[in-house]
């Protein structure tokens, strides 16, 4: 039993509000438990320079925090003048989980810019926001296709992401931001809806781990996502039937 | 009568609401129509450097905005690297609006930093920030004064703010975006809850205004700092009875 | 009577030396009192990108001071790598307060760019900049006007600034440093020539200030801004004769 | 067979020259391939801020790039001003490795920084760095064992890190820049001597890849790294006998 | 003769005003024809960290040119948030320039900063700071040793600057912008007032140049800082008897 | 007879190995004895903006030196976010002297951006990145003949670069680090092949310097140089026949 309550297979209680935004072409407020992303997904009528001429088109994400979102207050990136190693890196990490469910050629030369602002943070959000991105990006190309933008849907798949981890020695899901800091060992896993891998990354924070455990985390991976792909399902069908 | 159906003095809904940040000490999630602020308040135990040994403290402000609280994305200024002449200028006047109603003296050696962040904009964000701040600080001090941080309230008036403009020629209270940009004056005022001037900002955006024409806005903005201050007052109950 | 000898609604000597600078197409060193800025009003034949294609010309404005232009040193921003929220809350200012008397059809898709550099400062050097600006404006657009890229005069009305106050409660006109740095309520106002406001910033820096109160600084503005523009016009018919 | 000529499970040519820098407390000139990075490893006789009177100890890392290192040149950081977030990951990736295998407090408040820059790149310069730092590291702790600094050793273990991938749907060890180019998934990992795991990075190119692939992808970092770990004994014991 | 009309040893008419600043402890308004630079020098009861108990003090410059000080507008250092690599080398050279002739030993732990601003530019910028920054910088130790700050005179010789050049492969001193452009070499020297050499540098705009070419341009120098010092002896004693 | 047992026309062990980097048209890596910097030429079809339709070229250089190049660890540029001063000055230095010796008519529209990055630093890396610069710039210049880019040979003279200095009064050639820190007088020199000079600096670093002191360290330059070029004939020969 975790100090939640909950057990090493559980998700804390997942909310998708897609539509969210007034103004963006898709959007959706993901929480899992205290956690609190708000992402937005617009819509950009021509590419990055690089991709010129290529008939392709483009998927970035940039991720950022609310200066008391988290338990102490953070400076604010803006006011520093520049983002974090771990900001970039989280972004870096959405952007290409999003494009590997995505045919960027059906978005002809276009690009999706997706935000994802966390609001309140309580663990995983890097996870949590890939999650909720996957609902704005969704409704976004929504959108595209039904103002006929594109002929055909440029979505594949689905994508969701979860954290799991060591704690006290045992495998967890989806931690919290107390778990998260005592784990010994941190994963995040992003997992398509039917099954691929698209992006591991296992990190040892203090003594290294085993081929096992690192086997047992996936296996945890494998069922949160299944969890956060049906809070998905329910909230696209919430606007597109 | 206006495009949105509002009365000259009318003011747009208007909804507070405290504590709705986990981590704060002081927060409210203000909403001015589909303007949405986010404002926390986060107490430090240490008063800025040029302050030591005065025994005052310090309220400042920090302002932002969601990428896509826009109606058009806007660039994210920690990506830039940089904030904008306008943010500077708007937490620069949040900052000095608090102020003006508070003791730096009791607050002794202490600073509290209130965060505005934009989540929804709609016109008035720096309005509905000043007002939203009024309910955070006024939250955090409530806690400070409760967890033994404070001998004495430190709070002595409220402060409220609205923008009012002219709009084809006719005053009119709390512009929306629309509004705002088709206005040719534009002004906004900070009073207190016992009527007292703390700022004035009136801009002709066009041609040049006269004294009268102010005089009507200044007429208008004690009407909705009313409406915002009785807001605030119900806002403050929920937590203080 | 005030510290420096002056009537509560006397200006400090003014003078204007337009043409100062030998290679820029407009210019002119203003003093009020020990406060002396340098202007220079500098053409460009191209817009800036948000208007190309509108017609439309722009006016905007730098402003900066030397580093012991203060009483004590001031750190360079050139050398901090960035300017202060006072110096863009500045030039943001300066910029409207030209723009606002400007036909901006009638400079075509040109800019003029307005550079406002404080050597010495006692108090008002943005109401200085203001008012000198608008002497070294006049006269790089009579020299497009002459040169023949203008087909009519762009300058509809002319501009002045000052600043006013609450010293020891009692209202003052163009305060200087040592009364600034006293004053209760502080007040920048913007007006043409014709009596039209163009903006008004007024700020309590302690107690909140009446209604009344501000309309006494808004009269002793009123007498301020009429001797600023004798001495513009003076200055102006030393080259345009 | 692959286009360099190498087996599935074949390493690039190894080489690793120990004290290579004149002036620093640990070096590591390495080389695998065409890969080439120089890494230092510098004593400093106090901690990071935070670790302040806790005892312990830290060691951070840096990395670059000469800007010709590539095929093409690659435009300066220290020019543009910033580091890119593929640089901040990587060298946040080769700090996290080291850490892994040391004993912090075996430092007392002392940091040891790594450099690694790269002088050639073909292709897995982040996993040469790790592999090279380990001896640099190795150099720099024997170095403050010799003078004294430290009471007992502070490495409990080796680190070393390869690059796999799929190429052409074919496991690979150790690839180069063509190879890593045109790799569908490619995946980092960093193993400790005696067997353990630090840091897994997985990440699908193109299509997600499957759990059988990836076991693939492990097995041969598991060979990889151990060919790796026998030149950095060799390296070693060429200084500490 | 020269385009100007100057002969090849002439300087252009040399004016210092010192005490131009009402703020600083020492200034000097330099003219070298139309060139034009204020000085400032400005006491600092403290030395840079780097000198903490070494009993000495420093001098530091800082350099700086108004946007529209020159033939064509210039952008501002402080809008691109960076010093050019110009401006660096100049304020470095300032700097050393001036230690050059000072005992830093009887400053104490005490820093003069001198600030060197471009009013107007017609070549020579460099020369005209140094020169005057000798003036500004003799008014500052005069103030310091009669305030009491220090038990000596720190300043040992005088210090001038003056660049020279071949222009239309003749020798000619004192050049202005129009010859600088020209020049096929162009060489500052700085040298004491009892005729030592603190500092040359020569270079070859376009083809090299040759030793005898280069004796030449440093006779004209040696005639040119002779004419400088005597200025700066005028300035000097207007305020120090 | 000094520290290092050379005599005072004596110049440390030069090394220059050609073609040292795999992917750059033109490379060296230069050795002044224990000072080693790896220079590489960087061709590129399209010359700078401000060159656009004049039918020239441009040679530019950057120049690095990496963190702990030197006895104590310097910061990086890329981490601070800005090159120094010094850096900026240098890289200046080595772009003016390489174009005095080329014909930039002869390289049509095209750039060559030389990058001088020191490993190791024991005094005069900026003489030895301008001697070794020449021998990377010359082989490109070969590259771009032999691919048919030129029609003409680019370069019309060899240039080198040295330091000297006086060393406890004494003059000295190619100061190493202990020597150069020493020195009250610190000079270098960049000769051409022929003879002629295009640059001087020498600066004194405590007293000034006479006219006949400065002679003897230009003659030491010229011996100095004279063998650096048979260095740079020795490494030429080796490619280029």
């Amino acid at each position: 039993m975790r100090a939640s309550g909950r057990a090493a297979d559980e998700m804390r209680p997942i909310e998708m509000i897609p539509g969210f935004s007034k103004h963006a072409e898709g959007s959706c407020l993901v929480k899992f438990g205290d956690t609190h992303v708000l992402v937005t997904a617009t819509f950009e009528d021509r590419g990055p320079p690089w991709l010129r001429d290529s008939g392709k088109g483009w998927i970035t994400a940039e991720y950022g925090m609310l200066p008391r979102a988290t338990h102490d207050r953070t400076g604010r990136e803006a006011a520093r003048g520049k983002q974090t190693g771990r900001t970039q890196e989280i972004q870096r990490l959405i952007g290409r989980s999003l494009r590997a469910i995505a045919d960027l050629s059906a978005l002809g030369e276009r690009q999706i810019r997706v935000d994802c602002d966390v609001l309140q943070a309580d663990g995983g959000t890097r996870t949590a926001s890939i999650s909720g991105a996957y609902v704005a990006l969704h409704q976004c190309a929504h959108w595209m296709y039904n103002e006929g933008w594109l002929e055909r849907k440029p979505l594949s798949d689905s994508v969701a992401a979860v954290s799991c981890g060591l704690v006290d020695g045992q495998p967890a899901l989806d931690l919290d931001y107390v778990e998260d800091s005592g784990a010994s060992t941190d994963a995040n896993f992003v997992l398509t809806g039917q099954g691929g891998i698209v992006e591991i990354q296992s990190t040892a924070e203090e003594d290294p781990f085993t081929e096992e455990e690192f086997l047992r985390l996936l296996r945890l991976a494998r069922i949160g996502c299944d969890t956060i792909r049906q809070a998905q399902d329910t909230a696209i069908r919430s606007y597109a039937g």
